[in-house]
């Protein structure tokens, strides 16, 4: 027995410590090493670490740019601008046009913008008048069929419990039955007349020739750098994937076309509204000028398609404009269709960092070590001379027969 | 010494170089192994390892999805649709019907919709009239009292300068000191007649009838996953938490009760306004069917309650609809006390990845180290025969006595 | 050869099963060390392990908060409040209010607020006029020139064909070349009059006297936490970077000196319009009490400034109110110059998490396997006595000349 480690036992700290120190600052540990002299094996050991190099290097330092530290939070604001001039045909023939404070709903919203491409208009006031015809639970035979009936989330006003006969109108589209006896509706108290779904709408036209100018300020928080989407000295223009690519602003018809392939299904989002996702993607890369990082544009439709889908159809919601004539309160109801452009933004920027390189290197050279557990494992249970080298590799120790194995070792 | 490292040492370049490439192709290197026959410090080695590999396998792997890459960037649209009709007592026991339109504002808003639940209307016209008498400032016993008087933020208009002594009004719920002698209101220039903080406002019913219809809309760009929150083929429904959680059309009553638990002060949101925060949370398992993934909704109140806060309590704003008449610019002012809710959604997604897998089993394998290298340590100094292990793992090279030490070896 | 690895080869699979678990629960593998008794190369290693544990404990540990997991999804609520009272003032010396209700435009946005500072007024109707003169392709010198004109998406209505040379008004800033013919306008059919860029527009006064209060609520959904921006027991108050950085109240004034420090520049903004970004940064440190979580505002111009920029300066829409007299359809017009304020909200929040710990140690010790790679690297290749250090540590096994390497080592 070694006499040093036997004082260690008798626990003398003072020249414990002393010896720890000493041999901490002046013993230097490192495994030994068996070098196995073996073609074979080392070939098999080389080519799995250069496939392992190459994939580390090409894919996760190179392609997945692991030198860099990458963030994908980002602060953006956006601002719109749509032009364009659209007009819609009246019934004598003439045409009114509609300007951007008739079409824009409402004239300005956090990103987003709301373009009314079709519309029904109902001018009202507060007094007693039919319910509307489409409106099925409205249909009376008599003054009882319109007392006593609960609340309807569709409803238009409120019941006043008569029934109007002299008004009977042609219920056939709506009752499925063929019904000989004249039918009523219910009177309702409420903002009259009401709005009738089955007036033919007044579709606006020259939609798609309008342009949505779309201004979009990004910054990175955690590196510190802001950017937009325009270029330093932005003249008019139009985008176009292929010759104009950095200008900001889009053609409608580009839109549509982009968010829906089917031009009947196009026609139809003009006539009942539709939902378009404008997505920005930016992927900047750092190391580099920041004015070679620009956004990825697309353009998705949201709401499902007309051919698939029969309730909440398109997008349409309603708005007034009130005023007082009279002593009496006013509205110009407006059931708005159209298209609504939801801007999102997203994005991520990489620079390059010395903490990251050195973690993502660390993790690979974790990796390596399966190949050397691979070979391992092969050379001592697969390999011919496997036993042989099992004796060379292992040293037992027997603490009950230690004699033995040294003596084993020596052999 | 070994004759070929000495050549080494003369540079000979070009044989080094060979050497160099052959030791690569053929020398297989692997750390020497002492294996130790010990039974208790096996066990303990293998039952911390057990410990380690199903907390592994349990936690991290299972649990969290390690095996998964998981990415919480989403990008997300919303469209939110109201539906129910309410309606206000007039003073002549009448009713006026209040729809969708009127109570909506604005009408169309991202991500966020206020309902209005009670209002102060007020036709104004520009003009003079006496400032508010809930503003103190306006207090005067003679002209001199409104002149000279600084910007204050809250007032009404702009100071004229007289004081109006005609219109005395009980003043005695604003002073705090008994008062005998007669005060009047400054007046001021602006829209008259001011709006009156103590005029009874009018109370919009049925509000928690309503419905909200929240249409969502997400992607996980990281894998290109689109998703909305409506099955299929939607029909009109409405959402009940244990009946029908596919539904994405939720009844006003339930939303509130979700976001406030007391009544008095579900009642209280009504007439003073309030702030819900509509949360909706995705969790993707991207390895199953995406139809499998549906959001979990969340509601609840932001504003502060009204028992513990007097300053800036509820919500509200004011909104007017102008127009001209006889060319004098009329305005009717609402004062709008409502429910705001702000929609957010939240959400992450994770799909079976296999470099992902690769790096967090390599973590695992080094937390495995810390096994080895607990047992190494009481192999080494806590157990009996430590002396006679430390013996046999390590092998002393001292480069100034290196005879002696191979001697120690070999005894 | 040992022969229990013989009977092995010989596939007597309980037996070999059996020896494989008795091996497993009693065979405990340690590799072999080789201690070099070396005070240089000792003392290089432990300096690059001190080095590397100091960096890694300061760096990685303490300052970037490695004990705890960190998260940046955030989910917030905005609400926005602005205080103030504006004035105009009118041809005939009089001076007219803007409260918020008119200069805050739409009513309510969603984690934005547009505050008009100017504008251009027109009162409209529809019916045909002449074009502005402003657009360069209005010019005409007889009808022919009015005809066949292409969609053009600046234009104020469609043409009529009609030429008017009755109203010519002086072109000399318009038209370049001096031409002694006069010109006409188009006449065009459309909202009538048109607007006149060219006319005054009407500034309104003590906009950087308004207070805006920004209600911010976030929630770190990872860790259940739920905060705002506003203290318990918040009093009217006014932010002051020093004096009162708790209150979420601000002066107008200073928004703008913090987001544009140059005084021409801040004028041209309430006159042209401006975008001004307000950041809310949160950095939450669960392990303390929430309430020392407070956010930083920081206030950045994004529109551009008016010095580099010609194209689509400043920021401004067009909104109306509409109304309808005697079957006359009539809107008021405005051309909307003002500030626009887009809030973003970002953070992180970071709480003590013992896996975090434990893989970002584990990293650690993967970064210290660098040293020791670094010092065998020195010590077999760059010191004196190498070949000596490399015959201790590398034990050589050639399985063709088995012998000679066993007897090499023995010498």
């Amino acid at each position: 027995m070694n006499p040093v480690s036997s004082s260690n036992q008798r626990f003398n700290v003072r020249s414990f410590l002393k010896q720890l120190i000493v041999g901490f600052m002046t013993e230097y540990e490192t495994p030994k090493i068996v070098m196995v002299h073996s073609y074979s094996i080392t070939t098999l050991l080389r080519f799995i670490q250069t496939i392992l190099l190459l994939y580390s290097l090409c894919y996760l330092l190179i392609y997945r740019k692991g030198y860099q530290y990458q963030d994908t939070s980002l602060i953006s604001s956006i601002t719109i601008k749509v032009k364009g001039l659209g007009y819609i045909d009246t019934p004598n023939n003439d045409s009114y046009v509609f300007d951007g404070t008739d079409y824009i709903i409402p004239s300005s919203e956090n990103n987003a913008v709301f373009i009314m491409t079709n519309f029904i208009e109902t001018d009202q006031s507060r007094s007693t008048c039919l319910e509307s015809a489409s409106f099925k639970p409205a249909k009376c035979r008599n003054d009882g069929d319109c007392q006593n009936k609960p609340y309807m989330p569709d409803i238009n006003g409120r019941w006043t419990g008569r029934c109007s006969l002299t008004s009977i109108i042609d219920m056939s589209n709506i009752t499925t039955n063929i019904s000989q006896q004249p039918y009523g509706l219910c009177e309702i108290q409420g903002w009259c007349p009401v709005e009738d779904d089955r007036k033919k709408s007044t579709v606006i036209r020259e939609i798609p020739h309008f342009t949505i100018f779309i201004k979009n300020f990004i910054e990175f928080p955690t590196f510190n750098v802001k950017h937009k989407n325009m270029a330093g000295n932005l003249k008019p223009c139009v985008f176009h994937p292929k010759k104009n690519t950095d200008c900001p602003i889009f053609g409608l018809d580009y839109i549509l076309e982009e968010a829906e392939k089917n031009e009947t299904e196009r026609q139809l989002m003009l006539l009942y509204g539709g939902v378009i996702s404008v997505k920005l993607d930016w992927d900047c890369n750092l190391d580099r000028n920041i004015k070679l990082c620009k956004p990825v544009y697309t353009f998705d439709r949201l709401d499902t398609p007309f051919h698939e889908e029969r309730f909440s159809i398109g997008f349409n919601f309603r708005f007034a404009s009130h005023w007082k004539d009279n002593e009496t309160y006013l509205r110009l109801l407006r059931k708005a269709y159209g298209l609504r452009f939801i801007v999102s933004v997203s994005g991520k920027a990489g620079k390059f960092d010395f903490i990251t390189l050195t973690l993502n290197t660390g993790s690979l050279v974790g990796i390596f070590g399966l190949a050397t557990f691979l070979c391992d494992y092969i050379l001592l249970n697969l390999t011919e001379k496997a036993s042989m080298y099992r004796e060379q590799i292992f040293h037992r120790v027997n603490p009950k027969e230690t004699r033995v194995d040294n003596a084993f070792e020596l052999l």
